[in-house]
């Protein structure tokens, strides 16, 4: 399926969607830790933990394993949840809102702060789905394009339709 | 007036005070910028900017001025508003949640991320005023402890309330 690019800002990414399921059900994906550890991380990439308190300020942890089996664990904190249409997240916060380091965020090279939002909005027959992620910097959207941003949240995105297609 | 000090864990910083002047009337001083100008800054700096985008995720700006006129302005943005309950800000991100950087602090030596957060609790002929801040670590925290965090934070407090006695 093909992401349609848009760039709000120099510093952001995002992509959009038009998608045939419910945006309640795009929400559970989301939201259920025992859900979204199922279609999270692009294959063979496994998330093997998922840690979700459902407020502002709350915990939005994950760990992912490569193939080799090395770890790599991923934690933020929520900033607004308006069910059913808006998620956003932040590493740049730990749970409590307490400030982050990007020495704390482990692969160095790799490492930089971002926020995220999924954006869910009725259409005829589904949903209109936005993924965007901002950043501090041009050097940091750089790096998160580098690594794939739009292919790795399209190929999660691709799992998560699988799955509400198999039935949750 | 002796502030009261307590710590939640080795990286924050808060303390207490119980002020005879009402939760309506501290809330407004803190988020009127044409009131937060009069008492923000410890005399004889001056806060002679401040924006104010009273929502989570909204602009908390101030520009402070030294005595020979140097400018040092703060970015950040809302986490929580509960209004003439609990203030809470950070600079590690700014308005619309975008990830900061340390290097854009400015002051390099004394520039570090925090979290405040001022809650405020009815009492017998007044309220109870806590000022909380976290750090990201404990370095940070001892810096903004040796910077005089208290001291300068009840110098404030202390112009605020004689703001609120002259009538606002």
């Amino acid at each position: 399926m093909m992401n349609h690019a848009m760039t709000e800002s120099s510093f952001d990414l995002s992509f959009r969607r038009h998608l045939d399921v419910s945006k309640e059900l795009i929400w559970r994906a989301w939201t259920e830790p025992e859900l979204l550890k199922i279609w999270f991380c692009p294959r063979p990439w496994k998330t093997v933990h998922c840690e979700i308190d459902l407020r502002a300020g709350g915990i939005f942890k994950t760990i992912m394993q490569s193939p080799q089996g090395d770890l790599f664990p991923n934690e933020g904190c929520f900033l607004e949840i308006e069910k059913n249409k808006q998620l956003v997240w932040t590493n740049s916060l730990l749970p409590g809102f307490r400030p982050n380091q990007v020495a704390n965020l482990g692969q160095e090279d790799n490492a930089f702060f971002f926020t995220a939002t999924i954006h869910l909005e009725d259409r005829v027959g589904g949903t209109t789905y936005t993924a965007s992620v901002k950043h501090a910097d041009e050097a940091s959207c750089n790096k998160h394009k580098a690594m794939g941003f739009e292919q790795g949240w399209g190929i999660a995105l691709d799992q998560l339709i699988e799955m509400l297609r198999q039935g949750i």
